[in-house]
């Protein structure tokens, strides 16, 4: 089996240069385009006005086209009356041609009009030409209008259509051909009928098309081409020989046992670079066939994405002369440390949110293989291959995602994980489209940390005091003791064992975690969760080292119970709506309260005062019961407590 | 004749907060769209996953699938050697589905394999559940993907495939019509065939139809309604009644004998605002009938496209629930004063480039109906109402209309016109479509001032010095004494007289001017060309008084030529360049050197680098040589001199 390895890799900025100095004048051709599509396009040529504008001497108030000659005297004292009805006069309105004997235009404000219309009475003169728009005052025919590589805008489609401009020569839009490969694909459609295992839908051409058309492209998609060298070779050759401009053949690009893509390439033509030091991106390949540009883009989705955005999509801009639009980018605290290999420049997604005048930025998991780490962010931070990665608290610079209005908007909601804040979330969006509550799941205890830290807007969080029963206080008290803090109740909801449907190992009380053909999933340390099964245990005089998969950890509910539903336990601690949402059994264990955790300082502020808001609605209410396993008896309810 | 007031003029924030108020629950309903087809749709609820992903365990490198426990107790002391042939380790490739019995992937490039494939030695363990992809570790079936009121961006559909959604809950877009008014306006493709005098080419509404199809609009474009009350009211009338959103008339809008749109209005149903106080924009109308938003707006190109940037496409953002992108925007030193009506909030054009570390802002010509005024602008300044204007060398908040990337790039040339400009500009941008030449024409010595402020990269001048018929050095001796600048040579060329095609006034030389049936046209003060007249009169012993129209000027050749072409005058002072392109007679009085002037301390930075080595290729000389009257031999040259 004969297996690809990265040669020479390079980096990002030498990959760059490769492809310019390969493709640096792969301009594509001019075509003729209608005026009123051409907006966005880019001029293949200066376009000259044909006509001028005005075309003719234009009244530029509404008023008494006259000639100025002949009311030169009028005074304040020494009103002049001019005669309308033999024309010495006119009425005439803005835009207008004036009459040729005429050459100045008075506006109708400072005309007293006789009640006849006959005659008018002026009290100052006109100068010659005032207030008329004379021929070719705002375009000259044979005028530039536009140089060549000049971006349309909508007035500039205004400006072409007044200078008399019908086709204009514009880039054509190259054309991108993309073929997903892998044997393992199947569509959508496909999968709607059936998903079997194994199968994965293929989803990466759908956003690579899209990111191809934003950069001016037209773009195909062929069918999915399986894991076969001559077949691929067949395909990618036929392709090369179409109208395409450049062709982006995904995944197969890596250094597995079916990763053809470079051997391919370098069989049908030259493999300009294998291998990029980026992450995600790494097993990018630029190849030339037959002088065109063949892009093997990697198939992880967050992989196959970067490497079109940084690769790619320059290139296509070039082809046209389109300049890419400025990247918003603040400066921002990160909030956790941020461990990187050396040699490697990595793309880490973000959540940034502001907090009061700093900006915080919370990273996702790192995984490209996890599509959503792309969608839930709303920055990018670039950590330079010369560093060994970021240390929490320094702050580094964060390309937006988003316009930089929704990150002023958006709320930070650090620590336990519930299924209630997606409906409070939906609720705020639904109110304002900018209103967004992004929540990251790291355990109710690293919720009061991040509050401490002042990394965040808002923590839930639901530890147990075993002492006396209570939430949350006495960790407050113990983590924050000079932090002032709000405590608002989200929910009271049911924890229990999820189980497979069914329960086919008769789970019954939490002693069953101890039998020996039991497979237990936990959550992560600092969860509430694992703060209550660990005082389960004790309080049934239980040993975690009993326990099959104690030391198997999850980070969110929904995670635990999929980890039954597939198998790969058989029990695990959770709440009631996981175990719905996945159709799944459930065993109650107890009631708990999930709080919110509000520094008192921003307590007030309008974003955490918007969102409160809403916890006190009936939809919201009537979102939380629809899930099962919760209460709103208490919701909204400040919980009084001394530190 | 009934003519209408503008009663209440409201402020720009009080129309918005108007509209605001009238218009607040107009979304637009959900429809179901593609999957495909969504990018940077708005969601119209909240979208769940179908499907979990990976929805099977998955390799999450290439390698070896093995049980973690048969791994334990490996070491590089111990090696362990694990059987392949009878599948105790499996090969496989990243994304492909781990075997039911294995719960670790050992990554190839720690696995010794047997020549014939059939062991496989490791030196370390696995742990359970390594490098696998577990169900569920991007998307978990049931999980929220996409809030109500979430922008898709390439990426997301990605998402969207990857958790099962095939048809996506959108806002349908919102339908806009427009219906262009006017008894004078002829479509472009009847000009093309006939361009009568009072008529103008229609052309608003494509640069409206661009902006509303920018916001996301679906846009429907009526024929050209003339100006008859009862045919606006019926069209106007069945647009309302159509499955538009918004209704669009264009123009008719200010208090002219004609502007019938607010009546009409307030006979179908309700007039909302009529005038607002921002310039241009002025006689902007906001109107309800049957529930629905018609919006008058200005017939001036620049008053329409400002009008429908400040208040139609916010409101088709809000219906579709878009948040509209940040604009960029930097602070400008400005240029010249800029005295503006207090009252009246006033958006001027400006030119913005950046002069070492310094934006400077020039500003364009105010007047609303030069649409040139708009598409050579590359910023917008807004004057408060509360100010009355803006004074030089102040700093301002320049909103940008390009990247700001091509703002850096952007070459300030203030001075004297020269038809050759274009022709750099033109290579310029050839060579890099963000390098933008931007001229502006305020004659030679304006040029050589702006030069004196730091207001300008390079100025283009000819201004002769009568005493000993040098160019420009003697201006600069007695203007710039103190700063030191390079003179470098653009071009020769002839000046000489525009007269009409067949010289039908028989001018012949300087004296003619003086004869009373022949009418000048002259340039303003402080341009070489006007130095150079009253040279030639001196000379001749004429004097101005007794030439018609010496009080007559325009600012640039082309504008003399046209004044020549549409009769307004029988002959003006030009360069022939400017009589070739408008095909016009020219009597040739003298050749003329023009130099560019450039402050040494920016003489060798990137941008005028760039810009000088293009005049000294073969296309600027060939380019110009086409333009008639100029001659080359000089061109790039430097100028020696003592200041």
């Amino acid at each position: 089996m004969k297996r690809t390895v990265y040669l020479d890799m390079q980096s990002r900025e030498e990959a760059r240069a490769l492809l310019a100095e390969h493709f640096s004048r792969i301009e594509t051709e001019a075509e003729l385009v209608d005026v009123r599509s051409c907006c966005f396009r880019v001029t293949a040529e200066p376009i000259h006005a044909r006509f001028s504008a005005p075309s003719f001497h234009a009244a530029a108030m509404d008023g008494l086209a006259v000639r100025a000659e002949e009311t030169f005297g009028a005074a304040d004292y020494k009103p002049l009356t001019l005669s309308v009805q033999d024309g010495q006069a006119v009425m005439i309105n803005t835009g207008h041609p004036l009459p040729p004997d005429k050459n100045a235009v008075i506006m109708i404000e400072h005309v007293l009009l006789a009640d006849d219309g006959q005659t008018a009475i002026i009290r100052s003169p006109a100068y010659p030409w005032q207030h008329v728009r004379k021929v070719g005052e705002d375009i000259i025919a044979t005028e530039l209008l536009f140089p060549g590589g000049h971006q349309i805008t909508p007035p500039d489609i205004a400006a072409l259509i007044t200078g008399g401009c019908l086709q204009i020569p514009v880039r054509r839009r190259p054309k991108v051909v993309i073929i997903p490969t892998g044997s393992e694909l199947i569509t959508l459609e496909e999968a709607l009928v059936e998903l079997p295992a194994g199968k994965t839908i293929e989803s990466n051409s759908a956003a690579l098309r899209g990111l191809a058309e934003q950069a001016g492209a037209e773009v195909e998609v062929t069918s999915i081409i399986s894991d076969e060298y001559d077949t691929i070779k067949n395909s990618l050759l036929e392709v090369v020989r179409s109208d395409a401009r450049l062709v982006i053949i995904n995944a197969g690009s890596s250094a597995g046992s079916a990763d053809y893509t470079a051997n391919i390439i370098a069989e049908l033509g030259e493999v300009i670079t294998h291998g990029i030091t980026i992450m995600p991106g790494k097993p990018t390949i630029f190849g030339k066939i037959e002088g065109k540009p063949v892009i093997g883009i990697p198939g992880y989705p967050v992989s196959a994405v970067i490497a079109m955005e940084q690769f790619v999509v320059p290139l296509l801009a070039n082809m046209q002369g389109l300049i890419l639009p400025t990247t918003e980018s603040v400066d921002a605290v990160i909030a956790r440390d941020l461990p990187s290999k050396a040699g490697i420049e990595e793309f880490r997604r973000m959540v940034v949110g502001r907090i009061r005048q700093s900006y915080i930025a919370v990273p996702l998991k790192k995984g490209a293989g996890a599509i959503t780490t792309l969608t839930r962010a709303n920055a990018m931070l670039k950590i330079a291959a010369s560093s060994e990665g970021e240390v929490a608290k320094t702050t580094g610079r964060m390309r937006l995602l988003v316009p930089k209005k929704q990150i002023d908007r958006t709320i930070l909601c650090t620590g336990s994980h519930d299924l209630t804040l997606d409906i409070w979330g939906n609720l705020l969006r639904r109110e304002n489209p900018s209103l967004v509550l992004a929540s990251s799941h790291v355990g109710s205890l690293g919720g009061i940390l991040a509050i401490r830290d002042g990394m965040c807007h808002l923590a839930g969080s639901h530890l147990l005091d075993p002492e006396n029963g209570s939430y949350n206080i006495s960790a407050l008290r113990q983590y924050l003791p000079d932090r002032a803090v709000r405590l608002i109740t989200l929910v009271h909801r049911e924890q229990g064992f999820i189980v497979a449907r069914g329960n086919p190992k008769g789970i019954s009380s939490i002693a069953d975690l101890e039998r020996n053909e039991v497979v237990f999933i936990n959550r992560q340390a600092g969860s509430g969760t694992r703060v209550l099964l660990d005082y389960q245990l004790r309080e049934n005089s239980l040993d975690a080292e009993d326990i099959t998969g104690y030391d198997q950890d999850e980070y969110t509910h929904m995670a635990v119970a999929v980890a039954v539903l597939s198998g790969k336990a058989d029990v695990g601690l959770g709440i009631r709506s996981a175990a719905n949402a996945l159709e799944l059994d459930f065993i109650p264990l107890v009631e708990e309260r999930y709080d919110l955790i509000i520094p008192a300082e921003l307590f007030a502020t309008g974003l955490v005062t918007a969102a409160l808001e809403k916890i006190h609605s009936s939809q919201f209410r009537k979102g939380v019961t629809a899930l099962g396993g919760y209460s709103t008896r208490e919701t909204g309810n400040e919980v009084a407590f001394t530190q």
